[in-house]
């Protein structure tokens, strides 16, 4: 299928509780046909978008927290940061040792046990490398992997889904020197389609529904490649507008 | 199709080129089926993904401006703005007078006649009803619409597509109140969903093929109500941390 066929978004099903330790990249394999007989299958050229929190969960990258407790979730949070951006009441927005720039520093409590709290994976490049690997190793397919998280923005309300981590597919591709349909140079067309796969996969998914990953089918070969959420994504201080 | 089923995402081809005062909706319409026999169909319940720039030539907010003069492009984007955040050589990032803040007022040179740039619809929700009555009118079915843009954003690289406006289809879902799949309420959960929508719309369309509208099919029947960019996504500044 090209791109010109179109893009389909499957939700993954019949993925069970993720506990430490986990094998996601099996438990991925084991919602898809032939482990699955009713399942969807898994192509070559399929992307996985797998969400951060069983990504989180699977990593064990989970710490004992006082829910009503809102200081100990401040101090979590400013431990999960290298800078505060902004704060209101008990909302921080900070900048992650890993780059990301986000509410909370991705600490999470929601869809975990009470008393827990979800950090962000430390690597999620090398977290979707390994699930790629993995789905490599379990099925013999090559696809690319998107670990998505739900961030807020500045001036636009609502949530979307954007990529942290991402492996086997491109994180932004670069447009410039193509030419419009009119001939002309694009400028300055770097199109971060990780994040739009990330959106797109996150309509399947659902909060409310818990439903932890995706396939993409039908995305451009030519973004199929090595990629990295946070070589090609993560604004450098020095080009950003908004520190 | 269910949610569950998943989402399929259609380029539409055969628009042909867009003409002040075109009537996009019967563009569109003849694009589909029965019109095009070799082309899609549009069912009740499709979401029509249309990018601005087409609505802006079919709207005539196209305006003379000499490519060669840098300065008088900077002098439209301030004329298109109501307040500048933040300037770095001839990148202007400003607030529009509909509440969008994003590069340059959103005036556009590329994919238009040269010697011209194209500005944002007046009132991109009542160009998206506007759209949504005709293809009612023209092939009898009940679809949501979306206008989409080209948006940078802080912090992180490469650009995706936002909604500027929407009719018939939710631009904020609103999911506080429900539960995570451990029973616990979800907090400050609003999901935007038109901005996912207009990102996965962007996947199949691409700058660089010049598809100006794609179908969405399969999204949830709940959000396929009436709905606005204007009055659910456009953060209030009271609420805003970064003006």
């Amino acid at each position: 299928m090209s791109a010109s066929d179109g893009i389909t978004l499957i939700p993954l099903t019949g993925i069970g509780e993720i506990a430490p330790g986990a094998d996601l990249a099996q438990m991925v394999a084991d919602a898809v046909t032939p482990a699955r007989p009713d399942g969807p299958e898994l192509l070559n050229g399929d992307v996985v978008v797998v969400t951060q929190k069983v990504v989180s969960k699977a990593e064990g990258r989970l710490v004992a927290i006082n829910p009503d407790d809102p200081a100990a979730k401040i101090a979590l949070v400013e431990q999960e940061s290298v800078r505060v951006l902004r704060r209101r009441g008990d909302l921080i927005i900070s900048e992650t040792r890993h780059g990301f720039i986000c509410a909370n520093a991705g600490v999470d409590l929601s869809n975990v046990d009470a008393g827990m709290a979800a950090l962000l994976p430390v690597d999620s490049d090398r977290s979707a490398r390994r699930i790629r690997a993995g789905l490599g190793n379990a099925l013999g397919v090559d696809v690319g992997v998107i670990v998505s998280d739900t961030f807020g923005r500045p001036w636009r309300r609502g949530v979307t889904d954007v990529a942290i981590g991402c492996a086997g597919v491109a994180a932004v591709i670069d447009l410039r020197g193509t030419t419009d349909t009119y001939g002309r140079k694009l400028l300055a067309t770097e199109i971060c389609v990780a994040d739009e796969l990330a959106s797109a996969a996150e309509l399947v998914m659902g909060k409310d529904r818990g439903i932890p990953a995706a396939i993409v089918r039908g995305v451009p070969t030519a973004w199929l490649r090595a990629a990295s959420v946070r070589s090609e994504i993560i604004r450098p201080p020095d080009e950003d507008l908004f520190r």
